[in-house]
């Protein structure tokens, strides 16, 4: 059995990079699925490891950890040695910065777009259009100029980020307009241990 | 002439958690007022600096960094040592978690509250609240246990979600319902350096 737990639902972006992260290091993980339409995950046993309620959780031996970009960073850390979060100040300062796109921008906008759009959310859709719009073309500025989001190699800021810009579809959001974020995708999907999730942008 | 600048705004409570930081590591800083009721954040120079038009900007030489939270990462690992941001793979991922919640939760809660009712943005201010309700509510419950958010010491968790609570009260949010963020207010009033910013609940 895997150290670590995972407790997972197959459709959310935010558990993906997690599962995703895993496979690129090559890490077993035990993906627990969580019956999140029965609401699992506002109940105990779940509440009582996050109080906030959400997925993804990941249990690492007596180690609990909320927040899917926190995951993201613990893993980096802990198994990714300096490549997909570095330590030096300037370089773990850029990781973060795109680590709070992922947080906001990201999660307003094509996140929010999906929500309204394939699960029904009461969401501002026209809101997070305009949010989408506007990160999806500052995305597609900077990896016109790089090919990754932080530093000159794949970090967790491209784990983070990748997800729900791929998934905008679902949301009504194409990237037919962004060529560079489409490329950008295509990398990670190149990575050794790559593993896709329903619905994500690019050859399955 | 420091060499640490900052592109700053005295009532942003983003700009201020930077200001803050600064002061309780005592480092020098070139405060340089932006006119932002002019939009000259979205203007050369400050748009070459930071493409999304946002401030704070932190210039350290020829670094130029973007987003609160991922300035203050930069400024803990420069000259904080293992203190505000510790390197440790579990206590890096809880302090992350928490600078999280001051990007979204906070963000969208009673910084968004704020925005409303005292700059008169377009917002959804009755949303905002509810945010505001949830988060405050599990901060006070996470400050009722522990006297710091990471950890059993100040971090930049703290710093970064400390100053939008402690504005609250600009966007019609009381912190009378929650006594252990009142606390934790002053016990971060009570560190050596600190300072304030207009408005900030507490002793002046």
């Amino acid at each position: 059995m895997a150290m670590l737990k995972l407790h997972d639902l197959e459709l959310s972006g935010n558990c993906y990079k997690v599962r995703l992260l895993c496979a690129l290091l090559g890490l077993d993980l035990d993906v627990i699925p969580v019956d999140f339409m029965a609401g699992a995950h506002k109940k105990s046993p779940l509440i009582d490891m996050n109080p906030f309620g959400e997925i993804p959780v990941l249990e690492d031996g007596d180690i609990v950890l909320r927040d899917s970009q926190a995951i993201l960073v613990y893993l980096a850390r802990k198994y990714g040695g300096e490549t997909w979060l570095p330590t030096d100040a300037v370089d773990m300062a850029h990781v973060v910065s795109w680590l709070m796109v992922a947080e906001n921008e990201i999660a307003r906008g094509p996140n929010d777009a999906r929500l309204h759009d394939k699960f029904g959310f009461p969401i501002d859709v026209d809101k997070a259009r305009q949010i989408a719009a506007r990160i999806l073309g500052l995305l597609d500025a900077r990896l016109s100029q790089n090919d990754w989001l932080a530093g000159d190699h794949v970090t967790i800021a491209d784990i983070a980020c990748m997800p729900y810009v791929a998934l905008g579809h679902e949301g009504g959001i194409s990237l037919d307009a962004y060529p560079a974020i489409c490329a950008w995708i295509g990398r990670i999907r190149a990575l050794p241990g790559f593993i896709a999730m329903p619905a994500l942008h690019g050859e399955s």
